[in-house]
């Protein structure tokens, strides 16, 4: 496991940032009082922007990343493209000729922001001593971080997946610094099914010896095996039996034999060397603890936590522009849940659909298709 | 792990095992050339009867077990109620009081038919030396069986799940020896998505140091967790997100707190309890190498092996009376995969539905819903 490390210098002033789009910065935003009772002395966050914030600071737009996702969400002057490179950037939907957009690595990840893989005062990884992380802490921090930045109010926070989620913690926790707000592929509270596909994730990363409770990072090998089952479960429910059955039905890998011999190991299915492939890539680079801490708090997503009821929660959003969104084929986030969600608004809304076969991750490949409803809905008026 | 090790003698001739129903026998059926080339000089089948083959030996029924099922389909004389207690038993669907049924352990399972821990002519566990097994060569080993009991055509041979898949090859195999056929939740070909599954299933077990490559009979401790993971994120996918959402939600179990603490480990929430229960019930009970070797059996499952096509293959099925079951929630054993199954027959046929909101393992717990049909289509005929 390899993972980035940002050595940007740090900016406090975002009137020094102006055309460095998609460099990766990292702004102190000091000590953070965990939700259930953690500490920390110090937090940085790691993030990046597109676009120039305007006199008024009116067209700033917030973007959340999924699980295993990053700040790099447009391409700028990076070589990497963005994860959300057809649908951030000049001229496209969320258009970064006209939007300031900001995105930010979640706290607890491993893309720069503070996470069990950052040092402590005393120069070791905090490892198994990081604190348990809400998606709630997560959305306090970025608040700290859009002051520092001199962002009052977001035209839009806007994200999908575990983004979602984030953006509509975001906007139930701060609904004066909210004017839109997008949710795609995303739920108010965690499901019992989304927790127990968590959970099989997370003890797979825990029952891998080389995991040693969190404190492996002296050692010269990681819970790589755990990490990699994990990706595999979540990679399955990240898209549709119809797409995986078109791309490789029952083939065989290559020249391998998926059918076991005497004399020789079975081979690998064309669809075990993809997950396999899968695996490979988020082990090199991701950090096990930081997929452990991210997925616990997406367990623990609920706006409804501390409120008389989800719709007390939602009624937060009365003076909030809502968009939800869902992918049709999507079996990790069903469409069902979006329609619930957009029905217990306090004004009801439809659901916006992507019509992508390939499932839960349609909400990155086809963000795309919202053009029309996201222009209409939520870029139409300057900024 | 403790696995159920019957000592119970073994018959050769059905003429004994009148009225002893339930009752868990073994039988050789000799040498075995496996479809892959593995061989073992002596196999020894586990299977359950009940109710009386009649003297023209024309009631038989063979009913198949799924993954981690057994022979024990039906209560007769012991304590312990059969998998299918209340559909396979006198007066109910599948009636013991007509007709004579074999149920058999199927070949690498660990309930009394030779598999991974069965002992060699050493006298040692075959553990990593036992080959690789298809769902084929299980239908093989269990014709020599039916022929040593003197059963020449079966009037039914049924099974969902796995126990489909086996009840599917065995009319592909033996169109002959097989009148109807009952498939339930089960497909002719394992899917992209199923094989996906099941690899990161035989991935948690392998991944467990404890797995020692197969051979860990002589240790002190099994592959446990890695069992038990797998056995969980199978357990998932046997159920429906709706049921699990209905009877577990967001709850905590008991008093448990699952958002963690700086002071307190994360407790559980009540569908991880459900999973943990489950995994361990399963680690309990069954093998992790059968469970390996089982679950690679149905990867391997594919009828039209060795045939031209899909079609070539149940063109065999022209005499066969062929009723094909779903579950209407099953997200594993997808309808339309039964659908496209019917569809494919000699003579198309429809699908029958099982209406269970819980997913895959309706086929267990609710296939008296099909008592009609199958009383109408299958059982109607004095046998």
């Amino acid at each position: 496991m390899s993972i980035p490390v940002t050595t940007e210098p740090t900016y406090s002033d975002h009137s020094t940032i102006d055309g460095q789009d998609g460099i990766v910065r990292r702004l102190s935003v000091g000590e953070h009082h965990f939700e259930t009772g953690g500490y920390l002395p110090e937090v940085e966050l790691a993030y990046e922007t597109f676009g120039t914030l305007n006199a008024e600071g009116s067209n700033a737009v917030l973007v959340l990343h999924a699980l295993t996702g990053d700040a790099h969400v447009a391409t700028g002057h990076a070589a990497q493209p963005g994860w959300w490179a057809d649908f951030v950037g000049p001229g496209l939907t969320v258009d970064t000729d006209k939007y300031f957009v900001l995105s930010v690595n979640m706290l607890g990840g491993c893309n720069g922001s503070t996470g069990p893989s950052s040092h402590n005062a005393q120069g070791h990884p905090y490892g198994s001593s990081f604190p348990f992380t809400t998606i709630r802490d997560a959305v306090h921090v970025e608040a700290k971080l859009a002051d520092a930045l001199g962002i009052d109010v977001f035209h839009a926070v806007m994200g999908g997946s575990m983004g979602g989620a984030r953006a509509l913690e975001w906007a139930v926790q701060y609904p004066d610094r909210v004017r839109n707000l997008v949710v795609m592929a995303a739920t108010g509270q965690s499901t019992a099914e989304q927790i127990a596909f968590a959970q099989v994730q997370i003890e797979a990363i825990r029952q891998d010896p080389y995991f040693a409770q969190g404190d492996y990072y002296a050692n010269a090998v990681g819970p790589d095996a755990g990490l990699g089952i994990a990706r595999k479960l979540a990679h399955i429910t990240y898209r549709s039996e119809a797409e995986l059955e078109h791309r490789f039905g029952r083939t065989a890998q290559g020249q391998e034999q998926p059918l076991g011999s005497a004399t020789w190991p079975r081979g690998r299915y064309q669809v075990e060397s993809y997950l396999d492939h899968q695996a490979g890539k988020l082990v090199n680079r991701f950090d096990a603890n930081s997929y452990v801490v991210l997925t616990e708090a997406l367990m623990s997503h609920d706006i409804a936590r501390g409120f008389d009821s989800f719709e007390a929660a939602l009624a937060r959003l009365a003076e909030v522009n809502v968009v939800i969104a869902a992918v049709r084929s999507d079996r990790l986030y069903f469409p069902e849940q979006s329609e619930r969600l957009a029905a217990a608004l306090p004004v009801p809304k439809p659901v916006y659909y992507i019509d992508s076969p390939i499932g839960h991750d349609g909400f990155l490949t086809d963000a795309k298709q919202l053009h029309g409803v996201l222009s209409h809905l939520v870029f139409e008026q300057e900024p």
